[in-house]
């Protein structure tokens, strides 16, 4: 009998947090003051107890028991409110919010971890949270007292959930074209009447608190068209009322989306005002909805990277646990799979099974570094020591979002779906977990901006934007750890191809951003998910670059045997990503470069 | 309202069969002399109204509503015997067998194509023909006389139906290391005891027929260990008895294995001689039972290939619809998703759409064109006009196969995710089909040998064969194709790159070939999925040079606007994939031949 699965590995967590991305001195900003490396571990330590103990083990059985619509309510699964109260007492809805709100006023880099543990022992329950996390910060960030007081402090105290209630049925991604209406309601300032409908609304309706706040896009009546005229409201399900009770604010469920993974988190169409009594609170200023929403948006990208990161990390332990212990076949150099005098090996032996074992690795701990990585230039952004490293934390946050949100999600279904293979047939059934997370995996490619809208969000905008700002900066930091990297002893040859595609992707995005200036856009765009995927090869190779030079410090240092062999694998992973994928990066720059048009020229009638 | 799903377009079997690769011609060969072009289209017509007329229509019911073992039996969909009845009406089950045996003798092109018309319409459905074909030909190529009558009669005519049973819980893919013993049976010649388990037997149990014949892969007692040691068995469900009837043959349903997709189709655990009374008929010679049973694999290998193909191409054709009437956001050198005046386009218009649609195109069209090229191989194997053709084609068929089951097992997976991913959220949901098509895909990888197992066929067994015949063999066939596209007017550019990585691969070859010699196993087929691919990337390009060539033929002929868009976008695929496929060669060439050895080298416990 093998282990049980640790969905993330507390070594990893150790080596990235503290060996590679030294998370301990952001306790020297004044933000972070209160707080040392043993709180961090503390809280860590919580979250992945309560993912392990309470999370996984319902997990199977959460997707197996998908919520119910029964008389226009929704149904949980019946342990959802225990779960619920679980995560909240560990205090992951304000871990990250300052102790002025109640919070634990802890680094993005620390909570983000904290949720990739939860999210690897169950996806659907920690969406949760999330969302009410995320909702009820867009209201502290934007909204007056009032409404912090009104909503935002039983959202941060648990008893009210918060959902984020953009998408509709016709309009999609495409948020200009949103239809749902707000009027204002005569003599009473700042509140709307709301009528429209919502699609894809997670966590849109549960029976375990009282009342759910959605945070919702609406359009004025006689505001602009497109996405400048679209304003943020809150819309609770039960409004307060004059008498400090709850009253039904004509906003229910229209519909349970029936969806193949995430079964604990439902999915629901709402419906605004379908008696013209749905009352929703303008949050912040007029028009800037969808300003305000992007915070919420950007946060919720992360997390997408992260949960993609734990599904992946989940399923990948579980695989590398399977081979161990299955035997099959024999040495490709004593006969493979005729079988006779000697037994069966364990499949680990098998150098392609290693191939797909050392790909997960690759990717789970090269998006969980990642993920560090932007946590923590958001966490600089904010909390920076001045204002100089707050903008250049900003903008290599900017730039790396699409990339953490993407990456993870992309890659992340690959490793996922390799997880299932070293299972064979046995991986095929639903005995087995990784078919359940290749179906959870799936998701992290769609929602929060697809891959393909990731991609014009990198091209289109952050690598260009002022000037290419952005990208000098991450050229900046990258140039730096490829030093760092070479002085503590990782392979020349390493370093030397980073450097190299370093300056590949500089020199293809002033082509492109030239292309876009002589008002070529879609020449420029056309490839668009091209140049993500050699972006995020790059930027892959770095956060190896980086463990790798953390594994030769580590290396150099005081080490036991088996201490030693994980420094080893890491630079073996290193190794492996720098020489199969980043070596993909010449034949993408001439796709992106080339102006390659084979998809644009299609005749219409002709597919 | 849009079209009805095609499920495969009968264009592209009209422009495959007859303008690229020319099966009319197989007519000239005696086997074939009895059919026409007539002949094979109202074949392929009959195949593809049953798809799309019946077999389609069951095909979401039959994965909502899977198979149960109640009693230890199984109870399949209660409209799978009348489905049964069709295909069997429709003579798939004989098909491509001689006349002499009741069969319609049709080239193997064509079977296939019909197969795959099936398989789009309903793959569970599929299987219990399919698996009823290939063992019945096992028993017509090695069986006595007296087993043909016993078993094979019954089988054709669609009385009784078949399993391939060879599989254990303990061995996998390991066939050697299989334990189901068989013990002589004193004064009845030819008839064993059999005990053992086997799993995964897919039709291994079902109530629309009378009996089941699983063909039964065991050791005699006493015969050597490994595959050398291993026969093949009949083992009835139900056994005829002296006087004419049928009594049960101690063999049963032990396990309903829980499966992703598939359901239409149940798979088993099988139980042998739990009383000691189960009895098996020796097929042809003890000892030989793999070497047999390779016939059946080699055909089912090709039969995965081609469902992988059918299953890809339903879910495109759905995108390509969806894409064409679900409207949004705007062109992207108008203002992307910022919506407002104009009003949203269809998304085919967006360029990251046409390059997901144009990707499923050509892993479609290029897939089915693969398993044409390797079918008509098989014929020619089987009926070429001269022994030199017929060994020539036989060498090119084996070559073929493990190419043929995995590529549009892999990147047919890759293309119905894509299919899902232009669907956005709906896609993610179970209201629409392709994310259906995505878990039916995803066995394609697996069954008949994974990937990893395809790869070591190929490189490790079948390019090095005879000194590389068959690679010198399939080298010649390229270069004709070459040399007949360029004459055809495809782009100088393209013929060129081809011919180009023809000459990679050779070279490649030889240095790993050399390194097996010089002792070095590991060091050939340590990146075997890597020449795979690589091997897979070459002859896809082929194959689109090949359809490239005819659509510059068609163009060159009488053709309307609409016919001359359909050539176009032919031209397209090809010079989109020989650009962004066959262009990665150089990389997992370099992979190949570097030794690169980061998966052999990470330490055991540094995982």
């Amino acid at each position: 009998m093998s282990a049980p699965n640790p969905l993330i590995r507390d070594r990893d967590v150790e080596f990235l947090l503290y060996e590679v991305h030294h998370i301990e001195r952001m306790c020297e900003l004044p933000a972070f003051a209160d707080h040392e490396r043993e709180t961090f571990e503390l809280f860590l330590a919580s979250a992945a107890r309560l993912a392990r103990e309470q999370l996984y083990p319902l997990f199977r059985e959460m997707d197996e028991q998908p919520p119910e619509l029964i008389d226009g309510r929704v149904h949980e699964h019946p342990k959802m409110g225990e779960l619920y109260a679980s995560m909240v007492e560990l205090g992951i809805l304000t871990a990250g919010r300052p102790e002025s709100v109640g919070g634990a006023q802890l680094p993005q880099s620390i909570t983000t971890i904290a949720y990739m543990y939860l999210m690897a022992g169950n996806a659907g329950a920690s969406g949760y949270p999330l969302l009410t996390a995320g909702s009820g910060h867009l209201i502290e960030s934007f909204a007056s007292d009032e409404l912090k007081a009104m909503f935002m402090r039983r959202m941060y105290d648990g008893e009210w959930s918060g959902t984020m209630s953009l998408t509709e049925p016709q309009a999609g991604s495409g948020l200009g074209d949103l239809t749902t209406s707000a009027t204002p309601i005569e003599g009473r300032e700042g509140v709307y009447k709301i009528r429209g409908s919502k699609i894809f609304i997670s966590a849109g309706d549960h029976q375990f608190l009282d009342n759910i706040v959605h945070l919702t896009l609406a359009r004025v009546v006689g505001d602009p068209a497109g996405t400048r005229g679209i304003s943020l409201f809150a819309v609770p399900r039960m409004r307060p009322t004059a008498d400090g009770g709850l009253e039904f604010n004509d906003v229910h469920t229209s519909q349970l989306v029936h969806k193949i993974g995430w079964k604990g988190l439902p999915s629901l169409g709402l419906s605004y005002g379908e008696n013209d009594d749905c009352h929703g609170w303008l949050v912040g200023e007029p028009c800037k909805g969808l300003r305000y929403m992007f915070q919420m948006m950007n946060e919720a990208r992360l997390l997408v990277g992260a949960n993609g990161t734990a599904t992946a990390s989940a399923a990948y332990h579980e695989s590398l646990a399977y081979a161990r212990v299955r035997t099959q076949g024999r040495r490709l150099d004593q006969g493979g799979a005729r079988g006779g005098d000697t037994g069966p090996i364990p499949i680990i032996e098998h150098p392609d099974v290693r191939r797909m074992l050392l790909r997960q690795k690759a990717i789970v701990e090269g998006s969980m570094s990642l993920l560090i990585t932007t946590a923590r230039y958001a966490d600089l952004a904010a909390h920076g020591s001045d204002p100089a490293e707050r903008a250049r934390a900003q903008l290599l946050y900017d730039i790396l979002t699409p990339v953490t949100k993407s990456f993870p999600a992309e890659r992340g279904f690959e490793s996922t779906s390799l997880a299932l293979q070293i299972h064979g047939g046995y991986g095929y059934s639903s005995e087995y977990l990784p078919e359940l997370w290749l179906r959870e995996q799936r998701l992290n490619s769609i929602h929060e901006g697809t891959t393909g809208i990731q991609s014009l969000d990198l091209l289109g905008r952050k690598v260009v934007a002022e000037g290419g700002k952005a990208l000098m900066t991450l050229d900046e930091e990258l140039r730096v750890d490829i030093e760092d990297a070479r002085r503590c002893g990782v392979d020349e040859e390493l370093c030397d191809t980073v450097k190299i595609e370093l300056g590949r992707v500089a020199g293809l995005t002033q082509v492109l951003g030239a292309r876009a200036l002589g008002g070529d856009v879609i020449g420029m765009l056309a490839h668009s998910v091209d140049y993500l995927n050699l972006f995020s090869n790059l930027v892959i190779s770095w956060q190896w670059l980086r463990m790798a030079a953390a594994a030769c410090r580590g290396l150099g240092g005081e080490v036991d045997d088996e201490g030693a062999a994980y420094y080893r694998a890491k630079i073996e992973a290193a190794r492996y990503w720098i020489r199969t994928d980043l070596a993909d990066n010449a034949r993408l720059a001439v796709l992106c470069e080339s102006g390659e048009d084979s998809y644009l020229k299609v005749p219409d009638s002709g597919w």
